[in-house]
């Protein structure tokens, strides 16, 4: 089906429905976030009801979003809907436990551009060109002709910023920048947007990174640097897990380095290894081997701790993807 | 003057001249080099003759750039030129040692974006909405209808890449992605050019932000928060000066602070205060009271030592700026 057709059936399925339920993935980026109260600005525009469930609070960083005050923690919902819009969702298991809320025979539009999305819906958006699911959402709302406000415009400009890097990862495209002028002239302050979402930094972010830095290693070809954050530095510093989420690019950025990666001690004990390739590791490929998922470029999975035979997991997987 | 004089102006000196000697200014960033190589490709494309005379060996995560090593010392440029093309430089004092190599009556053409410009040239092409000369020299290009091919467009997306910021400053407007969005279409991977100049870190300079941030400091409100380089840790990682130039950003991005400022000890003893501001502080205003210069939200200046003194003189300037 091409993208045309897509966005054809997309835009029925709002048109001949009503009273949705938006569901994203749990642990919401800035993507998830954005595409989704995009997508309600536009639902809004048409006079549609809706609701949004989350699973857990969102991070504070991304509360300025406009109508993030319009989403539900799954403990707030007491129904179950027929109409379900899943946004940035790779597959139905990402829903966590909002799932709940489907009705047996739910109808889902799947907007996503995961390149592991398995079309779970009953319509499907999904378009692996784009960068972000937010500019597929900004792509729809141009093609059914709706107005793209200023509110609109500042959540879908969050998802296109944050899943591209700031325009800096190669899905960074003719598109997405053209898109970006376009939410710029509808009153998007750029400066603000990369100030709250990019930049900022809280004062256990800062003092995590001085501390994670000591643990950073590299291989001994200098392809791959990792760094480890143990339970109990994050405890010492009242640091939580979301504090160490950015750690990961220090070690991607290691000059001459192709794979980063970020182990984290989980409070279960598990670890978390969150990792980042620069222009040949699929590390996609690799965290899916592992039980985790993602991008070729930025993944993740969770190991069976302790910390240093997750490690030793995890580097074994990555050195035999190097390119030799 | 309007845009479109000055463009014809910048275009009938281009044009109706040959044997230009192009200079930007000392210690240049990305923009000083993206838009002198860039109108390097500009004569080049008209089949006019140039030389580029720097002071200092240009930074080794700028020798990517098209043509680059078509760059000179100044102790190798053995004539003076008649015919000069500044870029990127506020004022003559900005040519540094290069000036040396202006006849007497030399017809400069000056191409700049910094409000302070005082329009030195005989030609002016200061834009001051621009966000990087980078941008005038492609808008100048367009006006003169030469074709900006992918080398070109690979030197001005640098300079626009760097002077906003990485599309994140206040300065970023629907222009700067429309121009972005035509420099990818002419072959640009973003990719590539922002994990050069943006994203690698050297081992030093990993090092250097460890250690750097064990001197982060807030004032007692929280809205100033600074650094402090000591030469003794420069020489102890092995760091050079450009080494420690990215820490300020830690300082200004600390929650809640108006005003990062970052201390650098000089080889000579002198200190380098390197000023970021947020939303409100004119830190240009601030670096110009005290012999140095910049914008209103990336300024800097040279004091003299001890590092004690410097701070206590920089931060009651700052204080005192700050909005009740």
């Amino acid at each position: 089906m091409d993208r045309r057709q897509m966005l054809q059936e997309a835009s029925d399925f709002i048109l001949q429905n009503d009273d949705f339920l938006l569901i994203t993935h749990v642990q919401p980026d800035g993507d998830a976030l954005g595409s989704t109260l995009g997508f309600a600005h536009l639902l809004q525009a048409l006079g549609k009801r809706y609701a949004i469930a989350v699973e857990e609070p969102i991070p504070a960083k991304f509360r300025f979003l406009p109508m993030s005050d319009r989403i539900q923690l799954a403990s707030q919902i007491s129904r179950r809907f027929s109409k379900i819009v899943a946004l940035d969702c790779g597959d139905i298991k990402r829903f966590g436990r909002c799932a709940e809320f489907l009705e047996p025979q739910a109808d889902i539009l799947n907007i996503d551009h995961h390149k592991t999305n398995d079309c779970f819906g009953r319509a499907n958006l999904v378009d692996l060109e784009a960068a972000a699911t937010s500019q597929i959402v900004f792509n729809l709302a141009s093609f059914m002709g709706t107005e793209i406000g200023r509110d609109m415009s500042v959540c879908l400009y969050t998802g296109i910023l944050t899943d591209t890097g700031g325009f800096r990862y190669g899905n960074t495209t003719v598109e997405v920048h053209t898109i970006a002028a376009e939410l710029l002239r509808n009153g998007v302050s750029p400066y603000d947007v990369a100030d709250r979402v990019l930049e900022t930094l809280t004062w256990s972010q800062l003092q995590l990174i001085r501390e994670g830095l000591k643990s950073l290693q590299k291989d001994e070809l200098g392809k791959v640097a990792w760094m480890v954050v143990e339970r109990d530095l994050l405890d010492r510093l009242g640091a939580g897990d979301e504090d160490a989420e950015g750690l990961v690019s220090y070690a991607r950025n290691v000059q001459g380095v192709e794979v980063g990666i970020l182990f984290r001690e989980k409070a279960d004990g598990t670890v978390k290894a969150s990792l980042r390739s620069k222009y040949h590791v699929d590390v996609g490929e690799i965290a899916l081997s592992l039980g985790g998922g993602g991008h070729a470029r930025a993944a993740g999975c969770t190991l069976a701790g302790p910390v240093d035979k997750a490690v030793a997991e995890v580097l074994l997987k990555v050195r035999e993807s190097l390119p030799s």
